[in-house]
């Protein structure tokens, strides 16, 4: 059995945010040389998410607005926060667009439907984050 | 290590709809002759899920109800459906129920609690969609 | 590839509540001996969840108290009730939360960022529990 060990670095300008992330575990899928596997592709962060949908600005846009109602950035809203933190609400839209993806590693490449694609999700932004690829199979 | 991929065909005739699947994945698994490993499912499409719950009909109609109610079905709601699509909702549904599932495989089973089942949750049907089964280990 | 499996236990007093649980994943992983690979942790039960985010008191009851808005507990609300069941809204906070967490395996360790730790999400408590710790590579 290989693996491969890889951390990408973001830096997100402003509190929400999504990278489009998809040929940068590509290109450590190659470096890994891994034919037949798994790729676990993680947040190193607890107010971030990685996850899989389309590359389309209008659908980001409305995750973004959609998840604001569901967990809204209010200071004063939540427990968290008292702690002299701000960013409740990030650890809680993280929840709904999920901490990781497993992406299936066949004949060398992700094994991808035709839309599926790999992104950042930020909900804290404007500070370096971290997110880590493992791949393992041979 | 061994490893085994297979793709798994769906036609729901409604928009939203679950299918119990835990046969055809029990039955992937027999073919790869895997005893220890890692099973991952996962829709190849990016208004559908792949998700474990109960089979029970009641509670399949409570998760199509309170999707609804967490992201309506409004073409005119979302900005994705600004480039011609009409199904923004399905993407944000399926991020809610998630892309994929991960079970062990013991002794050359799903590593399963009593009452867990897998299930293909569709939230833009009445077309032909994928599911893939992955399957390493030895 | 080695593997390693082991169950763990778990009886929350209420019907909704949080259990650390990293050092007895990490406990599982040193008895493993595996060095490089991947560790799935998840709940055996359909109505909890395991989930990755930070062990703060206030945090935990925010995710309390949201996910109480998201899926009330209201034993007239929901379809399944009509079962026999009072337990559907568990069914529903545990597709929130997630039902797994795959973790990378690097150089013996779980390879966490610094605030990462792993959660038993229990919403239909007073009953046994049990975990799966899931550890395959080499």
């Amino acid at each position: 059995m290989k693996s491969h060990t890889a951390t990408l670095e973001f830096l997100v300008p402003s509190r929400v945010g999504f990278v489009h992330i998809t040929p940068l575990v590509e290109a450590e899928l190659r470096k890994s040389g891994i034919r037949e596997g798994l790729c676990l592709v993680n947040a190193l962060h607890i107010t971030a998410s990685v996850f899989i949908n389309d590359d389309e600005q209008g659908l980001l846009e409305d995750y973004r607005r959609w998840l604001e109602g569901l967990a809204p950035h209010d200071p004063d809203r939540w427990q968290h926060n008292r702690t002299g933190e701000d960013n409740a609400d990030a650890h809680l839209k993280r929840q709904v667009m999920g901490r990781e993806v497993v992406v299936a590693v066949t004949e060398g490449r992700l094994h991808f439907g035709t839309w599926e694609r790999i992104f950042y999700g930020e909900f804290d932004g404007r500070r370096r984050k971290r997110v880590l690829v493992k791949i393992i199979g041979e």
